[in-house]
């Protein structure tokens, strides 16, 4: 075992022993220790920003586009609303001691199931330093204990606010170690966090499709597969094609970076004629380029395109732009609207736009994503839209938790079962 | 890619044709591909036997222990008893489509979590040829595709049940590649199996220690790991000590080969002198073997033990023993009771025998297992006796079930969001 595997293990069995602390603490203790962080990053800003001003400085000498720069860029402001959403993790339901499941068995036994932490989860993450803050926050209400990994490119932000939260937690009842900072800041050291397996519970990527993937790789620590969001809209025989139109267009354009917009339009020959004209000037408009089949290329020839239209290579269909680019395709039947999603989506959001129940009702039963829109936008799957209050991710697996992550999704269950010395 | 490899693929590629095919079935027809396949196991007993005793044959040339042999063969009574299992699953309610939570959306859009199949289940188990029958039609009923991959110690015998279990699907609306044996009967297929990640959604596998963590150790498909369980009884300072006496003989000798037996017995010190010899009696009358510490050595010598008593060494705390050995230690505290569970338990199943309501809240608060029973035996942690009817395995894992799993388990949930033209 190397020094830094030495070390992060070291973390992670002090984070096993807070995890053990942290299970069976109320929702007072674990609240008002919340209110304490939030309270201290306000009151350290100005430690925070200097920090980030050092990341700052060597991403601008690194040559990095000035987008990152900002996402990386704290200032006081930034400070007091990455605050404000501790606070509102404040105001949210503890998932931890609920119910799940309960009665009397036949022979007079007490079950029940009940929600209980996971214990430790490893978060790994990209650039922003606010999730930092948001990951050991919803780890905290939840009970369990946070192994935080961001980033190079943040790491002196992320080690001042990891101290300030620890700082905070002194002389609540929540240990220190329940926040901690995975050492080092090589490949070692998050390789070695991926092969904890027995130390961590589960580990969660945050971050681009890259990442997720080389973590699901190299882990032996079980992964909650995030955020990669191949979203189709369909457009069936039977849509109102004004609001097929507004939704496909809202679900590409409206914010084009996130997991959750649109990446292909499939539409229903049947209505091709009369809605490709009218969804490519309404795209147009947006500011996207189409990539569409040959059915689209010929209806924008004969229109004259409202927008810039390209011609789809296999490629289109396999790529999650998260750019102005849609891939756009006609397709024959309902069918074969299914099976182009079975073949290349992530499975995170489809939608349909439909007025006929039974193709709602047919599409919604066949098509297997963590969302399923019928006559919505796919810009809807978020933990806040869901009324979940606040998110570790969206997950895009079948196991354990599916579609937005919130408080719930990052607890286990435990059966009690309580007797007066019944034998088997 | 190995021919094996291939082969195993393809399966699984059918596999996967056939869960989508699989997944909007309603109840009526899977139950009745059930009962098509129940009835056919009993008519076709006759061919069934036939292959099983080659696999009997075998083993006993092979010099296979008499209890294997006997869990291995198969009869007409022992079909009919298969069969009448598959029966009993008919009669249970399909998790698929349940409403799992649900309500309207401040924006008036229709938010409902509901449950689905898996998808793809392998299941790699040892021993019993009812496992291929069981493990099939759990996944049926839960809407899932089976991918079996038995012992080959069983390997006739799971291949005239797999064939039995098709022909039955012909004609019904449950296609037969829903069931289908893993090509192959060397260590490399099951290999294979374990690797085919994104083609098989989630690995179960049935059996002893070392199949499980081999598994657990070889594969890249995600595992919910079952069965293994050093459970834990303890007697505390305000036990009951009759009951103490029932629950402990009854944790350990009532069926001592299976997961939730209990292995290790930890006596709070204030009760210890007089607990002792009395469970030393009842647990030597049972013809259990005690490997104890010094107090209990002590006990034994003072008292004249009731039970063969032996000294235990740091081994014995992490043995499952499945045999008619028990550890026994005496605690200063509850504290040091539950130190020790964390150490040493699988987090299967512990119990906590004691009148004090105080002491109870604590110990199930702090113990972090599948199942904790407060005076009762640790054997009721069973998907039978906790009213799920039937159940895959037990898992002893955090994430996505935890205890004993019933056809709820098998599922995954999807949200299904229905609106009128909803634009973010």
């Amino acid at each position: 075992m190397s020094d830094i595997e030495r070390e992060v293990h070291a973390v992670a069995e002090r984070a096993g022993d807070a995890a053990a602390e942290l299970a069976p603490l109320s929702r007072a203790v674990k609240d008002a220790a919340l209110v304490a962080i939030a309270d201290a990053l306000v009151k350290r800003a100005g430690e925070i920003t200097a920090a980030n001003a050092e990341d700052v400085e060597r991403a601008r000498r690194d040559g990095t586009s000035p987008a990152m720069v900002d996402r990386l860029t704290l200032t006081p402001e930034r400070i007091e609303a990455i605050a404000d959403a501790v606070r509102e993790i404040v105001e949210l339901p503890d998932p931890v001691g609920e119910s799940v499941r309960g009665g009397v068995l036949p022979n007079g036994l007490d079950l029940r199931q009940i929600r209980v932490p996971l214990g430790v989860i490893g978060i790994i993450y990209e650039g922003r330093p606010n999730v930092t803050v948001d990951a050991a926050a919803l780890c905290l209400k939840s009970g369990n204990a946070a192994l935080l990994r961001g980033s190079s490119s943040a790491y002196a932000s992320n080690t001042a606010i990891v101290g300030v939260l620890r700082d905070a937690l002194a002389g609540t009842g929540v240990p220190q170690d329940a926040v901690q900072m995975v050492p080092g800041r090589t490949r070692e050291s998050s390789t070695a966090l991926m092969r904890a397996r027995g130390l961590v519970d589960v580990l969660i990527p945050r971050g681009g499709g890259s990442l997720i993937r080389a973590v699901v790789r190299d882990s032996t620590v079980p992964v909650i597969e995030t955020g990669e969001g191949l979203c189709h809209v369909y457009v069936d025989a039977d849509a109102d094609l004004a609001k097929a139109v507004a939704i496909a267009t809202n679900a590409k354009a409206q914010r084009c970076s996130v997991c959750n917009s649109a990446e292909t339009l499939l539409v229903h020959e049947a209505v091709a004629d009369a809605f490709l004209p009218r969804v490519l000037d309404a795209l147009g408009g947006a500011g996207v380029t189409v990539h569409g089949d040959r059915r689209v290329l010929e209806a924008a020839a004969a229109h004259g395109a409202g927008a810039d239209v390209v011609e789809a290579t296999e490629e289109d269909w396999a790529t999650e732009y998260l750019s102005m680019d849609l891939a756009v395709r006609v397709v024959p039947t309902i069918d074969e609207a299914i099976a182009h999603i079975r073949r290349y989506s992530t499975r995170h959001t489809e939608a349909i736009v439909t007025d006929s129940l039974k193709a709602s009702r047919y599409f919604v039963s066949r098509v297997d994503s963590a969302a399923v829109m019928v006559n919505a936008s796919t810009r809807f799957t978020d933990g806040g839209e869901f009324g979940f209050g606040a998110e570790i991710g969206i997950s895009t697996q079948k196991l354990h938790a599916r579609g937005p992550m919130g408080l719930t999704e990052m607890t286990s269950t435990k059966y009690v079962v309580t007797g007066d010395g019944h034998l088997k």
